[in-house]
């Protein structure tokens, strides 16, 4: 196992007011043994290398925790349309077309940019997930995984079982880099009875559940015309909460729904710049915080984005609530928190998210030395709301270095740019003659 | 004059099915002399210098229609706080601490940005207009600059007199690359009789008028209070419009409002980031340009934003319309013309914004070999909709390059940051002990 001691700037998120100008950190093989001004580090420990950043700053690596990764293969493919014919005549005949290989390297697309724009963990619902288990596998980053069911299509029963394999298979895989979840689709593609089986195998395998909730006024208004309640109403009544649950979106909410969310202490993963440009609405992320639930940021899939920038998506979800609250709404800190530490309580990861001795060696360092950061004033606004995905230099996970001064070492960039090209443009030509 | 011939894919925004995916542009000293597919320069062209850059976009420069250049030395200063106390306490206390020599470095370090970013073109308002002016000169971007008037206060004299000596110094300066307006702050800080003196002033001088307009409610509510009327309703009545008018912000107008607009050829500057930052609403930017009225983009200041990155607007003034409109609301090109060619048909700029043969050569070029521009469906929906500051690879102004390979050719980088850096902490520590 190899010591790296790194020197730059740190913002650890411990706290608001933890922040070292010239601070160092201490890594042993895939952990973090300290954390502090420069001169921290125990006597005892000898780095092999020493990496010195003056004018970098160490972060936690960001956590994306909404995603359909293998959509990047759609990106800017089908944009400016109304939802339906968005879906009907767009997004979903393309993903009918496309191979467990196209997941494999549109998730691989996905995982380059998300390496060079910051994110170091991803929770992920798609489909082929044994696919998307090997791309993150090669890639070297940290990803919770969901097999999306459809519980009311005709492979709902094989869907189902695929996730149950994908426990079976990917739990704790890559030394504990890849996690599994069950990721029934929605309250109004999953029947009651399939909800509540898929509940049941989730928690006869003690693993959680990713679900897309009360994105839109068209699915609060078919789950009140089908059943005669919200969504999260019927989904804690289905039994469904209790356990880890992680609701994407969660746009429209009573007050009633947020009650039972805190109470079940459901996670709400926050897709602001999906919700944006679907027209879903704009969640109520305040409240939520207040009520002390967890929330997160998400992208959302590519072709709803159409990036995979938590940066960008952290600029946005704070602008998003000052407009709907007031100028005061998620301050600078609270937003790098739920892209960081939220993301990492979200997902259930108990070791990553801060940057503090003990916890895995999941970090990025973004480079400061470029106008667009200066002056100095306040390092968590410079990184809320001004930062973009191409500041980041550095990325390691689980100690292990993947990018370094931009240059993703872990996957080979030019190939999976161009299978991704391909494939994606074959799919299009087989579809549009 | 030297001869340039660029070789890239073209997206020259002379209409919305015009892309050349192997394209080249024939430069001639400071103007464009042919856009078209490979090949396609006149036989007697003979390029001094050949450009080969297979793997990026060539398109107009973005132009950024409203700003307070200087103000970047208030980047990150004060975020997160109640509208008022930021200006009182925070804002204003700084500005007033300003020297000419720090409006000098703190512009310096926007157009520093700004290069990066690919804004060939600002429309600036502030004070000590000569430093902005040495400024961009020195950079060798293009700028429309406009002299703050604060009519209320105990300077509107000397102010409008400065604003006047303005344009006798630097009306076409820099082979024309500076223009000049007058910039009367907004109808709530200036007086009726005020107004229609800067007016006469600007007539007599064939010059424009650069104002904040319908920015906030507080802004509604004190002009109805004193007026009886809208902002627009007022400054029509002053006889302020029928010229050159580029009205910034907008965000809250009636349909009379708007039929005034459109009447009197205002033009305007929608500022998205800034609005949502400080919770000031979402212009009806839809319905502006249903009226035909020519709407441009702006980031303001880096203090309401913290950027000044106008592919970031872009994003967020198409999601932002979306949200309020529906997902079918400012398509990508529609949000690229806006940073193009509205804008400079915003600042009267009649041979910039396309590119086109006998139009100034203001171009940049974005680097698509990258993750996340792939696969390349839609090109002006990568530029809207994924791209960031960092993507920009090469910018040219009046023909001249001042940016190649992501470096800075006229301005000290370094230096600026340092300069821009001691000078916002001087300020900060004088007023905070």
């Amino acid at each position: 196992m190899s010591k790296l001691l790194i020197r730059a700037m740190v913002l650890p998120m411990t706290g608001p007011e933890v922040f070292y100008s010239r601070g160092e950190i201490g890594i042993d093989g895939d952990r973090i043994v300290s954390v502090g001004e420069e001169g921290s580090a125990p006597e005892n420990f000898v780095p092999d290398r020493v990496l010195n950043l003056p004018n970098d700053v160490v972060m936690p690596g960001l956590i994306n925790t909404h995603t359909h990764a293998a959509m990047t293969l759609l990106r800017s493919y089908a944009d400016d349309l109304p939802l339906m014919p968005w879906l009907n005549e767009k997004v979903w005949p393309f993903e009918d077309k496309m191979t467990e290989e196209d997941i494999y390297w549109g998730t691989s697309l996905a995982l380059c940019e998300m390496i060079r724009s910051g994110t170091t963990t991803m929770l992920d619902m798609y489909a082929s997930m044994d696919q998307v288990a090997e791309a993150v596998l090669q890639a070297g980053t940290r990803a919770v995984l969901s097999r999306g069911l459809i519980g009311n299509g005709p492979n709902g029963e094989r869907a189902l079982q695929e996730g149950i394999d994908l426990v079976r298979r990917y739990q704790g895989a890559g030394q504990g880099r890849l996690k599994v979840m069950f990721g029934p689709h929605a309250p109004y593609t999953c029947s009651g009875e399939y909800l509540q089986k898929v509940k049941a195998h989730a928690d006869r395998l003690g693993v959680g559940i990713h679900i897309h909730v009360a994105e839109t006024l068209d699915e609060i208004k078919m789950i009140h015309d089908q059943y005669g309640k919200t969504p999260v109403e019927w989904l804690e009544e289905l039994g469904l909460f209790g356990g880890h649950v992680v609701a994407a979106h969660c746009v429209h909410l009573t007050r009633k729904d947020m009650d039972i969310l805190a109470r079940n202490k459901v996670c709400v993963a926050y897709n602001p710049e999906s919700n944006m440009k679907l027209n879903s609405g704009t969640a109520p992320i305040t409240e939520l915080r207040a009520q002390g639930i967890v929330v997160s940021l998400g992208t959302d899939g590519a072709s709803s984005n159409n990036n995979l920038d938590l940066f960008g998506e952290m600029r946005s979800a704070a602008f998003q609530q000052k407009l709907r609250v007031n100028s005061t709404a998620l301050p600078a800190y609270e937003v790098l928190e739920m892209a960081t530490v939220n993301g990492a309580q979200s997902l259930g990861l108990e070791d990553v998210g801060m940057l503090a001795p003990g916890f895995k060696a999941d970090l990025i360092t973004v480079d400061l030395d470029q106008p667009h950061f200066y002056p100095r004033f306040s390092i968590p606004a410079h990184l809320a709301y001004v930062a973009h995905a191409g500041d980041v230099r550095m990325m390691m996970v689980d100690g292990k270095i993947l990018m370094e001064d931009r240059k993703i070492l872990t996957l080979d960039v030019h190939k999976v740019c161009q299978e991704a090209e391909i494939r994606a443009k074959r799919i299009a030509n087989a579809l549009n003659g």
